[in-house]
């Protein structure tokens, strides 16, 4: 078949443009007679994309100068780690805000290196709205805050930017980053597994307020260290090149979509679309507040469960893959990160309507 | 121009079937509509990916039952930390045997966490052999005995695999796996970043007797807990999927050429070729003691280091890249992995006696 619409929560699209030119360039980059993948990391060819990526990530989030961007490997997991090994600093406790999956996932980890307190939780509704800033409860005694402002599992979002008084605030960006602009210097450190927004898998990207670093816990692998990895420039070790080199052509890409205000203009109108088609529908659902429906990851669910199957073979066959729900939510789920262009998020509705239509 | 032959020492030369596959499949991996890249690794198709390259890959190097294979990410430099973490099972002391660069960086980490005893050393003379095996002078406390079978950067192998009376012997075989058979059985674990022999950076292989696993450190990463991971069929988090799935089309390149052991019969023609040369020439010169040569990375010297730029722009000039030695060695340093086609090791030849010729 041809290329599908593929609704994956990650790893998920990457723009056509990156691989037609990933796959010009596979054989021989710009003439170097050599795939990116097989390039010394320490050569200038790799040098120049690497510098060259990290500059237009800066230019895309108008990173301040007094922040570090590291291109790592591990995932969002490892940063549930090393975000406490690096950021405790001889403190014990942390506040985590609990909306939902991934913010759980991080603190159990915390939970080994330090006294987590959970500043609030929306267990109580499943985890179908972020709390409000006057909820809050945040300690005097936490060397920062963690959250996350977009739960992938629950399609739950941050609208607003906690204030936390000083103290640092970290930030799981894994299935946002990049789909909207953000005021970096709100953040004392955000990291993002890239397999959503940023690239393939197995490249992580921490940006990192320089002041924070520096003062590991003992016993830090010093993989994990972030000041090992700042002084050598992401290169303590051979970083993960050919990700690194994916993630450049989508920075260049997004830059020829006009940047970020650009793409936010965009991914607006494509959760719109489906929003406004499940709230307007007896057959689909949605449990998540208005206010606090993520841009990128959209569940909802059949009202009657009996037709998921039907459903997920009938968008299959229509070229819309990959849209089951997370098995602790059930129903399904579309991912909609900035590579899903909004003609396949019109096929989507299109489809559901036409479901609806036969089914309802 | 067209394809160089590309002798860093890392990441290195890919297979070109295997590239010209990758770059085929780009947009479409086997009419599913979609890169590999942008897969869900839970999904069927990248499910039948990972199992067939694990599959493949205990087929090449006849991996026993009783190991798990393991898909993981951050390089050797992780494993460093990993496997004191993993293996010391309590206790606080492990053997390590220094033959180089990287021996050094594996001590210096595990010291980190454990006493480390050097069972035996060649800085004296700065590491161009490896020790005997009535050199190695083993404790009855260490928990297991690492060693680095091939040193990529001073270019020398152990020509045996050390016994050492029960204790896991951990080989750190970045720059060695499937460059030959080896007796997966006489290893309590095996690690390798894959930038060498097996795929792209940011991937690791752990190869790892089940009964080593499940008493980690306290304060272990969640990430390097190999239980985890083993439980986890190496997807405890995303994998990197990319990565996986071009080391598994390295894994069938493997089989279609033949096997380890045809890939050992050519590699050890690509190295004699280099070495006799070398050794029957007064104008270059290796160190090494020939018992202990590596087959995969070969260092040399101009015996005038005042002709090294212009040796190094003629054989680019000639196609011929990456010869620069580690600056901690000098000279040049030609890395002739799988990857490198004997012909490519002839070419290099060639220009080496035509360089000597016109210079000598």
């Amino acid at each position: 078949m041809g290329r599908v619409y593929n609704f994956s929560a990650g790893p998920a699209m990457l723009p056509e443009p990156v691989l037609c030119q990933a796959r010009d360039e596979m054989l021989d980059w710009q003439g170097s007679g050599m795939c990116v993948a097989e390039m010394s990391h320490r050569g200038k060819e790799f040098m120049s994309i690497a510098t060259q990526a990290e500059a237009d990530l800066r230019e895309l989030l108008k990173v301040p100068d007094n922040y570090k961007v590291l291109f790592l490997q591990g995932g969002a997991s490892s940063q549930f780690t090393a975000v406490p090994m690096n950021l405790l600093h001889g403190g014990g406790r942390a506040d985590y805000i609990n909306t939902g999956s991934w913010s759980k996932k991080a603190i159990a980890e915390a939970r080994r290196f330090c006294e987590v307190h959970v500043a609030a939780a929306t267990d109580d509704c499943k985890f179908t709205r972020a709390p409000a800033q006057d909820e809050l409860n945040l300690t005097e005694e936490a060397s920062y805050v963690h959250y996350t402002p977009n739960e992938t599992i629950e399609g739950v979002e941050f609208p607003y930017v906690p204030e936390t008084n000083g103290k640092p605030l970290v930030a799981d960006m894994s299935s946002t980053l990049l789909s909207r602009p953000i005021d970096v210097s709100k953040f004392g450190l955000i990291y993002a597994g890239a397999q959503k927004n940023i690239g393939p898998a197995g490249l992580t990207i921490v940006i990192v307020r320089e002041d924070l670093i520096g003062q590991p816990i003992t016993g830090i692998p010093t993989m994990f260290d972030y000041k090992v990895q700042a002084d050598a420039d992401s290169m303590y070790n051979t970083p993960p090149t050919y990700a690194w080199y994916l993630a450049g052509l989508v920075f260049k890409w997004l830059k020829d979509m006009g940047g970020l205000e650009a793409m936010a203009a965009v991914n607006a109108r494509k959760a719109k679309r489906l929003y406004d088609l499940i709230d307007g529908s007896a057959f689909y659902s949605n449990p998540v507040d208005p206010q606090a429906r993520s841009w990128m990851n959209v569940p909802f669910t059949l009202d009657n469960p009996e037709l998921d199957e039907r459903f997920l073979k009938e968008a299959k066959a229509a070229g819309l893959t990959t849209l089951k729900g997370h098995r602790s939510v059930g129903g399904m789920r579309a991912s909609i990160y900035n590579a899903m262009p909004e003609a396949g998020v019109e096929a989507l509705a299109v489809f559901m309507q036409e479901f609806e239509r036969s089914q309802g």
